[in-house]
């Protein structure tokens, strides 16, 4: 407790102290004997009473993270009515995403409904075509989990080579939520399902409110097995851009059938083909034929930092290299890292136990020895696939495709401590 | 598929399907055979894209869940340099709660730190004290994990009587959050704590580099036990009300320890006991001796609708009722709620199983008779421990109490569905 006793010298001491210890010289720091102007002049918070807080409005991020916020990629999303906007994965840490900075996709602009004006409709096959009020929904019996949600095109402009250079823009069209709703198997069996016959060959369609509509087609399995209809994200109501009052939510399954604006459910006895599940979303192989009814995502991991984005801002010595994995299948069981672009692995620290259909956070702690680095990390899951390099993908995919890359990514990690986006061989 | 051939006809006839089935009569809805106003005036979301969707800045609430914030209690907080502002939990649903409407409490104002500016000092009884820098943290293994924070206070003006209108205020000094930081166990041991010697009976103490200062002593068993120094929370930076850029979190303890714009962490030999662990956060009984080092918190437990900011809106049929329920010891491992003010029971339903001193959503779905009810939850934890009723707590505390009331909270359902603050013997 010696340091009361004058407190502007003694911390100074220890900030050489400390200085010393981690190696991190703080820009402008004293020299001995001389008023260290950032305490004199910087650290001056408990010689005055800071800012009141507001109740109201909604509390913002400070200031200084202005730029952690969602991105778009102009030459790949001229207009904003039909656009991507990126999470800053490179920026965040553990395993929620934010609604504030979470991905959204749309194809016909965002639209704006009241809850007063919302319905949804059941039809098609069933024994009493139904049309729910937002109210009604709410009196139905309700679940809760955190999910992942990931567009089929994430990492789709990388097929033909390294183009991004970033997480966020390379790996960046998934967020992961805690979703609250009522279960679609409960509001298809409020409709009855008798007249559907043998369940085994149905399908439901979905479409959303807005002028895509968006509708796609899902097995009567997938409909009857962990399927939501949500209207909570992290506690709160959606996001207007993601959907509000009303969103699917596909656990496991491609991004763009989580139908945002969600209108209509009808159960029909085939899938319907629409534009979105024909001349999109699928994957052209080598010999001009498509794979469609490519739902599920495969597992896949990035490293969110260090990369182009977030560059190793000091020299050589303990360096935290983390990232982000998942898998449409099941949770995640490990993540492999390499720093010499795949040669070796190391297993990487899993923050929590893998959760089904998730995002799950890992931490590998190195000694960095300041040389560049190729760093990639591999996924596996509880299937026990295991993350493919993008020639193995190559091999079996082709280069036509857009969809479904979930290749192991390089980042090429300089002495300097700015990364790049690369392929290695 | 009949639908698509006259869809406005078609629609028309659903919507008298979905009232007829859920009894739920939507205002302005059509007569037969005239042209139904929401579909041909208001539903006309599919006729023009929507809006675009800016990445920046930072995704929004949409207007219509301008309601869904912090509020404080004007008697309670007459300035907003030492104020409360209550997490609106009526409105929210899972488990996880946005940092934009996350409950703060703070004692001189927020302050503003910039990252570069900041710093941490580990100094007292430690082999070699310590400055760290925001980049130093950083190079630490960090870990990841969801907690609760509840203020000590919360629901402390409600010892006297039922006093305010709304779970936000009775019960919403409360938050729960995904953090990562680095253990405080890894930071004490980069000091080297050789110079404490036995370490069973020293302590270390925390304060904040605002004027308050927020001092508080922690026994070291805990300091090297769950205690991180957080600097992300649900992935993001903190906000700066919650202690931009590093807070202590301090897992089922009160909220008070988890000291924001953490700026030193002194080991020592005793506790220190500052004016925050003396003249504040004890319990003082009937007899005029008060409880100290009363740090964590109780299991307890809330039903957060129906209830006064969240009436039913609907009359008698399927009710859903939920709420929140949580334990500073371990994790819940049920929730009973009653309809009749405690003398029956019923098991609700957990959304996920309990989870280590964070936040456990519940569910009761009931056939609602539409007659009063008195709606209380009962939680219980891991270690055995049943929520007391007040009248329990009473008995032992007195009513000289304002800290650590976690008693059985009761809503007075009327036949309207709106709901009042009230005690039952």
């Amino acid at each position: 407790m010696t340091d009361k006793s004058d407190p502007t010298t003694t911390r100074r001491g220890f900030i050489k102290a400390g200085i010393a210890a981690g190696g991190a010289a703080a820009a402008g720091a004293a020299q001995a004997g001389e008023p260290d102007p950032l305490i004199t002049e910087v650290q001056d918070w408990a010689s005055y009473t800071g800012d009141g807080v507001d109740a109201t409005p909604y509390g913002m991020p400070i200031e200084y993270e202005s730029d952690v916020v969602r991105r778009n990629v102009e030459w790949l999303t001229a207009d904003t009515i039909s656009s991507i906007n990126f999470t800053p994965i490179h920026a965040l840490d553990g395993t929620i995403t934010p609604q504030g900075c979470a991905f959204e996709r749309h194809h016909s602009g965002a639209i704006e409904l009241r809850k007063e004006d919302y319905r949804l409709m059941i039809n098609g096959l069933v024994d009493k075509p139904l049309i729910f009020t937002y109210e009604d929904l709410e009196r139905f019996p309700r679940t809760n989990k955190v999910y992942f949600c990931e567009c089929a095109a994430n990492t789709g402009m990388e097929w033909a080579g390294a183009q991004l250079n970033g997480a966020q823009f390379t790996h960046g069209m998934i967020h992961n939520m805690e979703y609250s709703g009522v279960s679609l198997r409960t509001l298809l069996e409020e409709a009855g399902l008798g007249a559907a016959g043998d369940l085994k060959d149905k399908w439901v369609y979905v479409e959303g409110a807005d002028a895509s509509s968006n509708g796609r087609s899902i097995p009567m399995e997938k409909a009857l097995d962990d399927v939501l209809v949500a209207f909570k994200a992290n506690g709160e109501a959606l996001r207007m851009e993601h959907g509000y009052p009303v969103r699917l939510v596909v656990p496991g399954w491609e991004g763009n059938m989580w139908v945002k604006w969600l209108r209509r459910i009808e159960v029909t006895n085939q899938a319907i083909e629409s534009r979105e599940e024909t001349s999109k979303y699928t994957d052209t192989l080598e010999d001009g034929t498509s794979r469609k009814w490519t739902w599920e995502m495969d597992a896949k991991s990035v490293v969110t930092s260090p990369s182009p984005q977030s560059p190793i801002p000091h020299g050589a010595g303990p360096l935290v290299i983390t990232g982000l994995a998942w898998s449409g299948r099941g949770s995640i069981t490990g993540v492999d890292v390499s720093i010499d672009g795949g040669k070796n692995w190391q297993e990487a620290r899993l923050a929590q136990p893998g959760d089904d259909k998730a995002l799950t956070r890992f931490y590998l702690d190195i000694n960095w020895d300041g040389s560049e680095m190729l760093l990639q990390s591999r996924a596996k899951d509880s299937t026990g696939y295991v993350q493919p390099t993008k020639a193995q993908l190559r091999d079996v995919r082709g280069l036509n495709s857009i969809y479904h890359n979930n290749c192991i990514q390089t980042w090429w990690v300089k002495e300097s401590g700015e990364a790049e986006n690369v392929e290695v061989s």
